[in-house]
């Protein structure tokens, strides 16, 4: 399945925070086909370092898509089944208008002068797509991790669109640890010189810095059990330690890789933008209480949490789950048994498959029979 | 109780990396007195970023000891009964010889070219020096954290000189998060244009690097629920969030000015040299197993954990007491409630001094009938 981004501009696009975008772009892949009453429409929703390309293979990197062990033909989101759509979000980095994008205003790009977004913000731009792609009603809504962010305020901002959410792995608030390990990140972003106040676009980028972050941000997404898995105490080359600062755990390589790696395709201030509103989302906000909010939903939900994840540990699916319940929504929750910490949304497919799975079924029986 | 840090010297200290410090300074205090028999001193290790001042008003800086709480007349190290030590550690950069200190062979700093350290090193230092202090059984060697590894070592490699241990949350070695989170704060040091390869004494030093590698410190030493009670999603000022940059968590201000404030206290090169010899510790190391090498020792034990301690999880004391179990060897474990994380063994006092003033009296009487 060669998979290609697609691009749609919208004008005159307003923020929470009362400016407005003159223009917005917006890169999306779609996935299976739109059927004849265009009822079989899923919107996927990514975490903080996604992109659109969540299935299939780049018609322009070779890569696979970010969730494609489960979208795809026979797979938990059936692209026989179900038309999947999936965005990058407003503030990326890719194709998406985001802080490295050119200000037109100006020619240059809007580097820290981007207006801070939210995640409300981010679904009122899918809205736009939505609406753009003549999708009235929406199968489903379903993402991990900030992606269930997105998840939870599509069905409670816009709940005749959302005939089902999917919100797995994730949060409808931010704890102080969840600020703060996005805090230290940011840090040391802005720790490095050459972030330079956020103008480094035409220079050397905050490579160090970023690198950093992303470290300390892979540590959070695996856990104590799946690091031990993964790397134990072994140590790289030799095998054996060498007492000097030469000599390397293999979890030290790997982060420094992965941490390397990530300053080739993401973008320090996106960092710094999604990271903050990821901060401020609070789905309760300005509507009462959890349950209040929640309340405004019709959606059917399905919440996913995982064992071993002390990222979005199960008990923060729990309060969405009871709140749910308190204002007699309807609500499945699985809590899934996986090593794989917070990751576990994007590799535990076989247990997530089945559940997903069975949920897509039973909505599209219902919205057939509505 | 107005204290002053002192100190002794010891000449051709050798190291485990094969390497030989010419001389070494050892910063120590002592509260109490030593008995007529010497049969009442009790050695306290300190962790990562602590110093010989444990307890006591500082003469110099007025300043409370790190472990006042626990250490002084009548509390759970009584000082009226017993004579303790705290001395600050090797590679450290209050008093006793580390990486800022100057190298005689060259009249400057060490900086890297200090050899590597390990806590079996830093724990041979410490027995020079209470022999030096003419005392040749330890009523105990009490610490929490890397001073609670240090307290196993010295239980292990010179158990004629061991009475008890009380290695309180900590681990005989670290696992692959546990380095990775120390790696993270090396990272960002390293990553400080001003870290300039250690080489900034006398210069700017890599004071925003430190400062993100002791944010990250800090979060592993708090826990969800500490930092729930402490910070909640309050802001700042003014209480209501501002969609920019410019508003504040009161958690990132906390972490920013703990990362700033540790910045004028601790050297950033003696981060480096102790976090490493942290992750290369390895109780089992060259002694067959960890049963294997707990056997070698004959003191009584006294484990403690503490409930909501994520970096050092109540597991990794429980594995220690099964190995010291399955040698028939006399242990004691407490997994004391508490919210605090791995802060707790600093400040959850009353719970932790019941057990330990319960232990050192059992073991003072032990020590008198034999």
């Amino acid at each position: 399945m060669i998979v290609e981004t697609q691009s749609a501009r919208f004008d005159s696009f307003r923020l929470d925070c009362g400016q407005m975008l003159p223009t917005v772009d917006v890169a999306y892949e779609t996935y299976g086909a739109l059927n004849a009453n265009r009822s079989n429409a899923i919107l996927v929703t990514h975490a903080f370092s996604g992109d659109a390309h969540a299935a299939g293979i780049s018609k322009t990197t070779g890569r696979a898509g970010w969730w494609d062990n489960m979208i795809g033909p026979g797979k938990a989101f059936d692209t026989e089944r179900y038309f999947v759509i999936c965005s990058n979000i407003l503030g990326g980095c890719a194709g998406t208008t985001g802080p490295s994008s050119i200000d037109p205003a100006t020619g240059n790009p809007y580097a820290m002068t981007f207006p801070v977004i939210t995640v409300p913000d981010i679904v009122r731009l899918q809205k736009l797509l939505i609406d753009h792609l003549g999708i009235r009603r929406l199968l489903c809504v379903a993402g991990g991790s900030m992606g269930g962010m997105q998840a939870l305020e599509w069905a409670v901002a816009y709940p005749d669109m959302v005939a089902s959410a999917m919100p797995i792995a994730t949060t409808h608030r931010h704890t102080p640890q969840q600020i703060a390990f996005n805090e230290v990140g940011r840090q040391a972003i802005m720790a490095d010189p050459d972030w330079n106040g956020g103008n480094y676009y035409g220079g050397n980028r905050p490579a160090r810095g970023l690198a950093v972050a992303r470290m300390v941000g892979h540590i959070t997404y695996m856990s104590d059990a799946s690091m031990k898995e993964k790397f134990g105490r072994r140590f790289r080359g030799t095998g054996e330690p060498v007492l000097d600062f030469s000599s390397e755990f293999e979890v030290e390589s790997y982060l420094r890789y992965r941490g390397s790696q990530f300053v080739d395709r993401f973008d320090a201030n996106s960092y710094l933008y999604i990271t903050k509103a990821m901060d401020y989302f609070d789905l309760a906000a300005g509507r009462g209480s959890l349950a209040a909010a929640l309340e405004l939903a019709t959606a059917r939900f399905l919440l996913v949490s995982f064992t071993s994840d002390w990222l979005y540990p199960p008990y923060q699916s729990q309060e969405i789950v009871r709140a749910l319940r308190s204002r007699n929504r309807d609500v499945a929750y699985c809590e899934l048994r996986s090593d794989y910490g917070h990751d576990a949304f994007l590799v535990t497919v076989e247990e997530q498959s089945e559940v997903v799975r069975g949920f897509l079924s039973s909505t599209s029986r219902l919205m057939q029979a509505a």
